[in-house]
């Protein structure tokens, strides 16, 4: 006992034997106020940083699901988790009443996990090469991946509301709506038939329901 | 003169300062019948590899731009030009007929950027945060970017045969056209309809059009 | 109608203006009876995927927590779940018997994050710059990320069994556990001692338990 | 239509199922009076950008070859086509008037495919495993890839103009031109001879061309 | 050489074939004042940048080894040498006095290479997956590699003071000492015996020795 | 005692919590006999691995410097050295005799740090933007960074043999030696000339020593 004694004297009283480190970082927690790069989001100064920065409570409460698809998605990204920020993973949380779908949609930045926590979900993507379609229902506590940038759809599959945890190989995926991409901007009508194939009336039907103009 | 000889002599019968590097390569020629993995296809050995591995003459012509959409896609992917397996680029060649169109479509695996060398053509993309359309008519020289997994489209803007050289930030970038992956598989009608609020004659009369079932 | 029938005709009997794409995969599928490379497993061939190497079910039920540390962790990495590899994720089950623990440890390849599925978890981890200790107990529905590489642990923070999926920036994260690495092994007593300043009746106690010789 | 005109008060008076996404971003424009970093430059905060960020007009018409090359490259990189920024991709246009030549260079920092629009070019590249030559003349339509940091150049073979349009796998792929490297700076005489076996005639010579001193 | 005189004449007069790059850069020097991101430090403006700025003379001495391990770990990572900002690699100089030891430790953010140039080191890793430990005494210019993230150490094997020069695959590697990590914090002694099954003698003991608390 | 005792049996009667990896693995030493790809080689069965695979002893001497540079450069690059496959880094030596110099060349696939560990090296590097020459006299323990891709050398500063190790920042960076790209193949003279402005007589000289035709 007395021989660590005598060390840790000589370790505190000597040298160390390794440098404090200063800025260097094992983490980059977004900091909003400071530029944005193509890594991501700049990151706050060490010793401003909390545990708090690394927890997210957003996803404790499911989204609400008193809209047109009977579902919401709530996300954990790097904009709503800043710890998240440079750390190539991120979250969201999807409620589905019954009833309820997650209209088809791609995340241009990453890849996506799915577990189902509660009831059942019907969920699918759609291959590039040949159009396949990769679909199955899926019971809690099941896992489906679907591959970046390809488009895919969950839907409520049984009677109560469906409720699941995705994650994301990026810290900001992104999250393109196929219908709002179509339909809820100023995208002439036109111009959405000629590149779509669809009819003037359901262009502008749906155009009316999404707040689309053009 | 006779001191280079000298050197020369004393290089090639002592000995050389630097290895023969034996299967180090600068290039990762595509080899079809080996194993591909997550980062492109296996490499050819490099003394099978020719000057002509790097070379592509497929995009000299247009496609046929006889059919629905009086346009062609000719793409330079690795699949097509193994020069650029591993390399991080490919390319493809449009054709637009007049009244042509390239239908809104994504590349999941990387950004694109198209240069038009004949005609004029209308071009545009849309953002997933708000939705925003990025659209501009292109004259000849003028280059345009869409970011990676975002849907785009181009469409003949003047009464000639338009051409464009596109370039990727992928030697694999894919593609998925909108309409094949809604119309042109096995996706049943009613998960179609529920997935995209599209009604029922829409999505039945587009599968027949573009050969899908269900 | 008729239009669209001449439309169809033309589409299947001119030509397609879109080529097949061969071997482009939107996907890597791990093959394991092939090599594996730096960047994961090779991929399967395209027309051997179906649904199920997208789909995992063996996060459905949890682990056997009748074992030291009343703890179970489930990988559904590509080894396990082979849909993920070349896609930048995985994901894990972790269950957590009352007084269970996931003792200290790293992954080594990637970040990672945690969401509560049920009881609560005292979870934290250690930076390296100045051995800050980042740790709190989470409910249900909280979320928590760990930074690449850094020491962490999680602890059944209530009297019932905890759940919690944890997903990764990686198909193959690793999983580094310090106990394992210290005293599982064949790393002799007086080098651990002398690389950890543990004393050595601690280090032959624990290679009891744990299995390591030497 | 009732129905639908429900479902869009629904829509807009309970809920949005999807949360607006602040800052994150599909792209990063490149902003020039915010700090660059290594990924790139700061982004333009998106209520700023505009499709003009990402359509650049500077490459419809030729640099001027009335110089000792007879040769013109006009970049679209990140600094002169902020659209370019974090996505991977940039090009250039190549002007080769008769006899004109794209002297030996590399791109530190990206691979390049090259489509010939006019004339005829003879391209090559140099491997460094064998120094093994790799060229060809290329006509109209023909593809050529460069892999990264490899010495290549561009020959004009024909009597009339040369055009070309480049594309390069980094927005910033830079160019180093082996001539200006060796003889348009002050990097001294003799260093010049040691490192490169050339006659201090030689390189007197071609500094006295190129501005070069010492 | 009249000819020449004239090339040089046109090639100053008329224009020059390349364009003045304005910001693109080769490298990316840190600047400590700005902003740090995900990918390291912000870049210093090249017209300020030195030859000092890619050099280093703080490995010339080794640091000072009268400490409780009898070593000391030097870095030249981006937060001391500026220079390898965004280059994918650092240094850092191992000094091991006799009896001296690099205690337990991973880099979480690289791999290392180790090259011995005085006396003789014992160094190794243990892999995560079988607890495997490889390990070797290596002498002056034998080398080793310690993959990404994994748990290594190095210790004197002789009677003499042993050097040797490791290099990273990241510029900033990162540094996590096992020891420090356990018992140079406030990490409570009950929760490092849950998470690592030591005695509450020893982790107190050594807590102590570390200057830890709680 | 006894309860730990209890525990172990415990702990491989019942259940691991930590399942066995399979073929996960935490590095991928080269397997020269499988195909290579993008990423690197192919892995060795972890089965098959040894620590020698992580050692190499090829720099423990430096190569013959009996030659026309009076130089050597000793790789440990991935083709020499599995271990470094797939980590990111990887190894040379550098033999300068009395008058030694290691010409202009390039590693276009990663940035070198060097150490100076024998003599005194004047080093130096060409950067793209504005042919700035960034060089310095480096004494025994001083380093420097040359980033990717860019024209750089060394030369021994003083009458003694000088020696240093480099690291690369990727496990095969390549080595592209001027003077061999230029003269040591069969690049037919006139096009040589033509791409560098040399002379004839100089080109001819040069291709005489080292080898090269046309």
């Amino acid at each position: 006992m007395f021989q660590i004694f005598i060390l840790a004297v000589l370790f505190f009283f000597f040298s160390s034997p390794f440098p404090s480190h200063g800025a260097v970082q094992d983490f980059c927690v977004a900091d909003f106020m400071a530029p944005e790069g193509p890594a991501g989001y700049s990151c706050k100064m060490p010793a401003n940083v909390t545990v708090d920065d690394f927890v997210f409570t957003g996803l404790v409460k499911g989204g609400n699901t008193s809209n047109i698809i009977k579902a919401a998605v709530t996300p954990a990204f790097a904009a709503q988790f800043p710890g998240v920020n440079g750390l190539g993973i991120s979250m969201a949380r999807l409620d589905l009443a019954p009833g309820g779908v997650v209209p088809l949609h791609t995340h241009p930045g990453g890849s996506e996990v799915l577990v189902v926590v509660q009831g059942s979900i019907l969920a699918g993507f759609i291959s590039s090469s040949a159009n396949t379609v990769y679909m199955k229902t899926l019971k809690r506590g099941e896992i489906m991946v679907f591959p970046k940038g390809l488009l895919h759809f969950q839907v409520n599959a049984r009677g109560i509301t469906a409720i699941a945890f995705v994650s994301f190989s990026s810290p900001s995926p992104g999250l393109q709506i196929l219908d709002f991409a179509l339909f809820a901007n100023n995208l002439p009508s036109a111009l959405v038939e000629k590149t779509t194939f669809l009819d003037d009336a359901q262009v502008k039907k749906l155009k009316a329901v999404l707040g689309g103009t053009g």
